[in-house]
């Protein structure tokens, strides 16, 4: 399965490709950061990460793109302009077919570390062991890309099996809920029936 | 001038097109409401609402768009989608080379009304009068996409002086800096040179 994970910005957006094989097994085949200066009109700037992140999604096909979602952050305007980022990236995987997942950050630092409150030096440090990379990569937009793909290698399986648990219990309320209908219907009608025999 | 206006939203996104002419004459020409089911993915929410605007931007060809800027509202998930729903619109415009402007909530209400802190009833009231309608525009969404539209034609002008102004501070404090640069040097050159004087 190849994921391109995002940490999403507007002045820094961490794009990452990793492959992920049976097990654990995670290879990194390219990150970067796209940045856009923060003088420029936020049009311009969303356009120029969307254009960004399409080469990518057309260049290497990714089967899932996965982005970090974006919380309410101390400063609402930072956060507003990395849900606008992540927004866009998700539309272009929308437009070429391609399934978009989200993890929030505690769901990213539990899957690479193994807690949730684990620290941006923690996070850096696994990536780089995980991936059996020579140097920690920098920025810290770079590592978090490269996390947030690792964690819906690891994520994927058990979200999809949460997601067929859920569809089956959809599927058994559903059957439930008909049979219930009928069973109402049925004794309404016994009811009914009993009623006319009573009132002849 | 012919203004798209938005009222950003990923459930109820608000669209309007309004002709502005000399002063503050308006035309209403078209508004409608988006709407995406809250169970829909949502990159597949942001498509629908892309599409939707593409194709009001192909079809009527407006030269600006004025989308609601977004804060920090009371539910901060809304507020996120409400942004990234702006933010896929503002990037649409983006690809066309249409010019993008944000206005507050308080700008539009100020704008329309008289009073930044004006409430729904008073705006819906408000627009309807300006534009001579014969019923008020119904969901609120749809009032407000024309409030923002009517607010940019009336505040377009004052935006461009605005902009004018500063680009002339901008160039004074240019030149300024760099008459001030050569006066540095030139002053250096003769310390310089009245050192080496010195020294002999």
């Amino acid at each position: 399965m190849r994921v391109m994970g995002v940490d999403p910005g507007l002045t820094r957006c961490g794009i990452s490709l990793v492959d992920g094989g049976l097990g654990r097994s995670v290879t990194a085949l390219d990150v970067d950061v796209v940045r856009t200066p923060p003088d420029m009109p936020l049009a311009q700037r969303l356009l120029r990460i969307s254009d960004a992140a399409e080469h990518w999604m057309d260049t290497h096909g990714p089967d899932v793109i996965a982005i970090e979602r974006v919380f309410s952050q101390n400063n609402v305007r930072t956060a507003m302009g990395t849900a606008q980022a992540g927004g866009v990236i998700a539309l272009a995987a929308a437009r070429r077919g391609i399934e978009v997942c989200f993890h929030t950050p505690s769901e990213v630092k539990a899957a690479v570390t193994g807690s949730g409150s684990a620290d941006k030096a923690q996070v850096t440090g696994m990536i780089t062991r995980i991936l059996g990379l020579q140097q920690a990569p920098k920025p810290a937009d770079a590592a978090d890309a490269l996390a947030l793909a690792i964690c819906h290698c690891w994520r994927a399986p058990m979200i999809a099996r949460m997601a067929e648990a859920e569809r089956r219990a959809a599927e058994q309320q559903r059957q439930f809920k008909a049979r219930l209908a009928t069973a109402r219907r049925d004794g309404a009608g016994r009811t009914a029936n009993s009623g006319r025999k009573e009132t002849r």
